[in-house]
């Protein structure tokens, strides 16, 4: 076969198709659900219900429309394709797989169980009372484990829930990880537990909290300095914080502050500031063919960590920075950059996940792994789930959580049906401690490069070698390709024992 | 017939249909579009306009979908329909009529082109610059030149623009309304400027202007006093005063502020206040049938100069709201309450429609209704629009605007595509009069009313005998219905004389 202009037209009509679900896709998760949990007003939650139902309803039947079926079959059977529409064939795929082997009436119901589950958390978290939340987490751990029958798995059904957030990774491959991550950390833990001493006590400024406005303030500089660009996105204060893209050109970020205490505040900016750099860095001209996203959450989480981690916990980076920082917060005045920095780096295990430090993090992600995988291969249930929760805590962390609040109800994710996408956090994490040292690699010592606030040369790099591809080739590969080596736990290890090491003196 | 089994599965097929297309409309011109002009970043523009122009291709052939025609083809062959069912067929006929005469390429490119259009006009009015945005403003009135055409009319090609907004009403119909109104508002402003000593100067007062801040807080009071539900609804700042619902439960108010003048924010607040009164009002029962909607442009637009100008310019309703006033605003701790009312009242004409007095805006609506009408029909084009439109505010109204972006650049309307839409601020006033002679009938003195500040007794009578019906009847229905007779400019006319005869002592 050749290229004929039959090909042409019908690479034409399947863009054209693809093209229309794909702006869907973004009015959905990006404009309309943007706006629900950012500015809907209370009583707009049951027709705006309805409308995410529609319009979930819309893209699943465009997926499976016959037509569109029918020019993928013509692609799929060719071997002359270019990289892109190869690509956008494997796209359209997982999103056929994923949402229509679901029947529509069962699909449909679970986009409207998402949409009232998702304030019914809200409230169940305001009133300390996981109870009311319960029946709703039920269904939607019924509709995940019909969705992990639907899609299909190998070994376990959990694998089915990972596949959907990364390709070709499985509940094996991820227990490995752990196996090789979890008696380090808890080496770490010893070791830093008997040089408690060592570690400042808390930061003492002259403070009666910081008001949002400071905080935001803070966190538009934070989001200047790593490059985000405001032209192209914007930041607003939420109950949770993540990345909104309706497109690169504009780039929502939703963050959340502590009138307490600015360190999450300045952390919440640079993991959703990575994301943010990341969504804005894809190449536009991959709209219209649902290429113009992050290659997977994972990949997406590890830039996150990048920032959050390796760039914002980097004495480098502070010597840089942290005069800006107390320009903007005089309460800093009377705190040295060096009692900053070992504060940002002070490990000890909270009850929050989002309060957590970069080791202890680990350990969240871990319990929150192995209770979804347990709660899909019916190895534990919903009633006795809290009881689960805080005996992990208890064991892995050595803390118990005093409200349910402050426990099970803590992260809105199973709300939203994120299940499987926990372990990403674990392959993310696993993920920038590799890209990192590919980068060093590249652009010479990071550390210095951050003194002297070169983080465009960063962004540069990321921009060439990870984002601009958008979602063309798989983070599998992409690491493969760009590291020269297949992804492993070993630069992760190294990368904590180095850090721990020094702040700690060990 | 009767109503048998197979008469239930249909309508119940209509009303998913009609249920399906009702939730893309709301999206699109509710919620992205509500976003795109509060906070989409600029960068965004690019990749919404395709968006946009994809649901509205959505819409579109939603509307043309054969099944669809097929089920509206049988319940318009009955005679038995119930009122919300037959009231459905003709919102449906309405919104195929006025889209699918339109060959849908020709209507996508319109959408793509009025998103643009919209930028376009704010860089222009930005830097004062009308012949940036000519070419566009050429583009849309060829649009809708073409438009009338499709939708067809018996006597004026605009006919078919007014009854766009206004089922049933004419050109001819409105010219009418002008000649009985037009020389009523020539004497009044010949007695008015007899007497302009007898008005007293501006307001004096300390003030370095009002803080945005401090404006929206008075917005908030104004909404909060005459019933507005916050749980229900939410006002932003933006570029031109308006009102988008994305359903009963969900009213978007958008309101502008001028820093160096209180009055603009307060009149603002009424007039997007009593639409979004309106929209709240209506019987959210009613969703799912295109019938949860305002009866009308013009009827809502009857319902906002009700608030701003019948109640708003109330000498009872601020002997009521003036104490909270100065409360909120210590500035007008200086001024009396008969100053400020005086002033309020005050005739003056001005180049800016947002700016004008009650009386003289009638005239503002005239022109624009007047330029329009000829464009349409050829009598004027683009070239000599900004001479026509300067010329005929020197005429009407003794004002010549200074810049572009006081004169033709002015409203947004015509980038937006609110062809014909201008009729209906002439309808409204007229309309509004009648209302509030109505109300006053049911009630009692309305002066009374207000002096007690008994906003929720207006409101009530306005959800049972307008709101709560939504689009069921028409608005020429509904006011005789509501008053016993058809709707005429007398009541408008002896409102106008009333007032001013007072004000300014003749």
């Amino acid at each position: 076969m050749r290229k004929d202009k039959n090909y042409f037209i019908k690479l034409g009509q399947l863009k054209e198709k693809v093209e229309r679900v794909e702006c869907m896709k973004y009015t959905l998760n990006s404009i309309v659900y943007w706006d629900k949990i950012t500015h809907m007003p209370s009583k707009g939650i049951h027709y705006r219900s309805k409308i995410m139902g529609v319009l979930g309803s819309e893209i699943y039947s465009s997926f499976s429309d016959p037509a569109l079926r029918e020019l993928v079959g013509y692609f799929e059977s060719r071997s002359d394709n270019d990289v892109q529409t190869d690509s956008m064939l494997k796209r359209i795929k997982r999103n056929y797989v994923y949402v229509n082997q679901i029947p529509e009436k069962e699909y449909r119901d679970y986009i409207a169980l998402i949409a009232t589950a998702e304030q019914v958390w809200a409230s169940a978290k305001a009133e300390n009372n996981f109870e009311s939340f319960a029946p709703y987490l039920e269904k939607i751990v019924e509709s995940f484990k019909n969705f992990s029958e639907y899609w299909g798995y190998d070994e376990d059904p959990y694998d089915a829930l990972i596949g959907y957030y990364e390709e070709g990774v499985t509940t094996k491959d991820i227990d490995g990880y752990i196996e090789r991550i979890k008696p380090e950390i808890i080496r770490l833990l010893t070791e830093i537990n008997k040089r408690k001493s060592l570690m400042p006590e808390e930061m003492q400024m002259e403070s009666g909290g910081f008001a949002k406005e400071q905080q935001m303030e803070l966190t538009k500089a934070i989001l200047e300095e790593i490059g985000f660009d405001f032209q192209a996105g914007r930041v607003d204060e939420g109950d949770h914080p993540t990345v909104l893209a309706a497109s690169p050109g504009d780039v929502r970020l939703i963050t959340v502050f502590d009138e307490h205490d600015i360190i999450p505040g300045i952390f919440n900016a640079l993991h959703i500031g990575g994301k943010g750099l990341y969504e804005q860095g894809i190449d536009e001209g991959l709209l219209g063919m649902l290429l113009a996203e992050v290659a997977s959450f994972g990949m997406e989480e590890a830039v996150a960590r990048l920032y959050e981690n390796v760039i914002g916990r980097n004495h480098g980076f502070w010597e840089h920075f942290y005069e800006k920082l107390q320009t903007l917060l005089p309460q800093f005045q009377s705190v040295s950059m060096e009692a900053f920095y070992r504060n940002i780096n002070r490990v000890e295990a909270k009850a929050i996940r989002l309060e957590a430090d970069e080791l202890t993090y680990m350990l969240h992600t871990i319990i929150r792994y192995e209770i979804e995988r347990d709660l899909i291969s019916n190895r534990i249930s919903i009633e006795n789930l809290k009881e689960v929760w805080n005996e992990k805590y208890q064991a892995y962390l050595g803390v118990a959580p005093q409200t349910d609040s402050e426990g099970i109800l803590q992260d809105v994710h199973w709300a939203a049906g994120y299940f499987g996408y926990f372990p990403s956090y674990i392959f993310a994490n696993i993920l920038s401690a590799q890209i990192a040292d590919t980068m060093e690699s590249a652009l010479g010592n990071l550390d210095e490069l951050l003194r002297r606030g070169e983080l465009y040369r960063i962004n540069d790099w990321l921009v060439q070698n990870i984002y601009h591809q958008g979602a063309v080739e798989t983070p599998v590969d992409l690491i493969r390709k760009i590291s020269g080596e297949s992804l492993h736990a070993e630069h992760y290890v190294n990368y904590l024992w180095n850090k721990y090491s020094k702040v700690y003196q060990f």
